[in-house]
């Protein structure tokens, strides 16, 4: 497919390509040029931007006075360009439909073409700076680890812990949470995505906690489950399956192994030991300027929609790919197990970027 | 149109009829019935929920075992639906487009027909249940500005004065931040959407704080502007000026009166002090399960698309609205002011729920 243009709408792949970090704004990219298109609220910043030394070369701003979209066309039409792509995965069926009848009533004659994961595919190798911007986001998770680990005793509730997690974050440097900060306690660790509530810390619980910050845009994101006190044998047991599939997870990851692969090697742990149902999600997912995104680490399943099938493909890992490894295990009325940790695909096989203490630790 | 099944994508829309609050889920009304789709990551979470007093009555809990579509168009041939709407603004082209082919391919006979804002309109009027939390939330931002006025003082960086006021909004009871805390100090108060950096704060400093929590799946937002030290006569002009500018939307505020006279209220006070170009955006924003939603306070535009034609309409106001009000100014290279609230409409007027003090306040 050739296009003479394609319209970046993903706030991602638009700071990707353009170093532009504003929550609004659409890029258009041409064989020959790059135009970024914000409104006033962005104009002060990106004017800053394009002075600094994350300045986007060549970068052209066009100022968009009212609607995003009727700037967008009129860009395209100044362009004169004909067959536009645009991402797919990234556009309301409403907002294509407008862009559709409005270029057809104004006689612009555009045809939009849709393009699917193309920048996101890129995204999935990192280069150089972005490897060690993942690697400083991921060291910087220890001293937070360390406060949590103080704070998580019986007694303080979830959001207390909640509480000194966040701020620990912003201690250690991040911009921002990655992801809503996860506290389940006791029965609630049963829920994988739990976030944080009044519930207290009680002697014999097992905690989740899982958490993470932004560094330059890039995400972080580390699971530990922890005991309150000595735990149960039945929770040695959990967390023993777990750590181990996680660790299996880990050795499988090569350069040329398919994810599939590395998600088989902790399923089977978990399923030896009786654990498969138990582990209903996916092994990881890859991390960068989001917190979820390709490469997807799960099972490949005959059934999977089209539409979420770049997620779930199986894909070759290759060096510079950068990933979560966290198999949990989740048993309704008794509680669950989560660990995860970072990884960067290497040329020999992976190195470990989270360096958070790996026990099963136990506060009084 | 005469639809068959609703498909509802929205995460707030689904809370808003389900009360399921996962981050996945698929929500398939008919006339008769509502079916959620879940993973089994969520499953644990419906089941306690559907045990809890926020139960949904009559809620058909359907497990998704590996694709979400998939599941959904299953349900939708279980059901024998023909003509199935979905929400335009909340589905992909290549979700809708995977749908449409496979419902072909499988010749399961159905029609998929866009519809838009149809739940996000009834949300714009608040329940009590509702309004009682919207209050409540706002309230608690009292004591979270408290904390943060003691903490923006000269020799603090921007950042950690965000990581104090995002502890205190934990402390008072939030779940989480409704949106990325903004902190920004000097210059960057020129900047709309700067965030929270490194720079340290500096006697003669404008400081803009923009921040909110959610409590019970409900936002809330407000902005105050400080001076650090005895505020400069250019400071008290755009200040005064934004503060008059607020107070005059406020005024504007009865059942019956067009949301764009709210605006326009504000924008000629700014444009009367020759600050018309200083405020770039809209005057506020609705405020409910979204941090933006429907009614938006700005402008009527000629030349505004037909894809944000919902965001951007001018709308009678109706008693149990919300919305924020925050004017601003922002002038390049010296700085800008904005000052926010939240209101309810009121069948006399409306009624204020943020009740952190108004004045430009000074700390040594």
């Amino acid at each position: 497919m050739s296009l003479d243009a394609l319209i970046v709408t993903s706030a991602a792949n638009i700071r990707y390509l353009s170093n532009h970090t504003g929550s609004s704004g659409v890029l258009v990219v041409t064989p020959e040029s790059v135009r970024l298109l914000v409104d006033s609220r962005y104009r002060e910043a990106v004017r800053m931007l394009q002075q600094s030394p994350s300045a986007c070369p060549g970068l052209a701003v066009r100022d968009v006075p009212a609607s995003y979209d009727a700037a967008l066309l009129e860009c395209l039409s100044d362009l004169g360009a004909s067959t536009v792509g645009f991402e797919a995965d990234h556009v309301s069926v409403s907002r294509h439909e407008w862009w559709r009848r409005t270029a057809e009533t104004q006689r612009l004659g555009i045809a939009f073409r849709p393009t699917e994961q193309a920048i996101e595919e890129v995204r999935t190798i990192k280069d150089p700076f972005e490897i060690a911007t993942l690697r400083d986001a991921a060291a910087r998770l220890t001293p937070v680890a360390a406060s949590v680990f103080e704070a998580a005793r019986a007694g303080q509730s979830e959001r207390a812990v909640a509480a000194v997690l966040e701020s620990a974050i912003r201690q250690a440097g991040f911009e921002r949470l990655a992801f809503d900060t996860i506290v389940a306690s006791g029965p609630n660790t049963a829920l994988p995505h739990h976030h944080a509530g009044d519930r207290v810390l009680t002697e014999g619980d097992l905690v989740v906690l899982d958490f993470g910050g932004v560094l330059d845009g890039y995400c972080s994101d580390v699971t530990r489950t922890v005991s309150i006190g000595p735990p149960s044998s039945e929770a040695r047991r959990l967390y023993t399956a777990v750590y181990d599939a996680q660790q299996a997870a880990i050795a499988a990851i090569h350069p040329g192994v398919e994810s599939s692969v590395v998600d088989a090697a902790a399923r089977n742990v978990l399923e030896a030991r009786g654990l498969g149902e138990a582990f209903g999600h996916g092994t990881g997912h890859g991390l960068g300027l989001d917190i979820h995104e390709a490469p997807r680490i799960t099972r490949v399943r005959a059934d999977v929609a089209a539409e979420v099938a770049a997620e779930v493909a199986s894909v070759p890992l290759v060096p510079g790919m950068v990933f979560t490894v966290e198999p949990g295990a989740y048993v309704p009325g008794f509680g669950g197990v989560r660990i995860e940790d970072d990884v960067l695909v290497t040329e020999t096989g992976c190195e470990v970027l989270t360096e958070v203490p790996r026990d099963l630790w136990r506060a009084g």
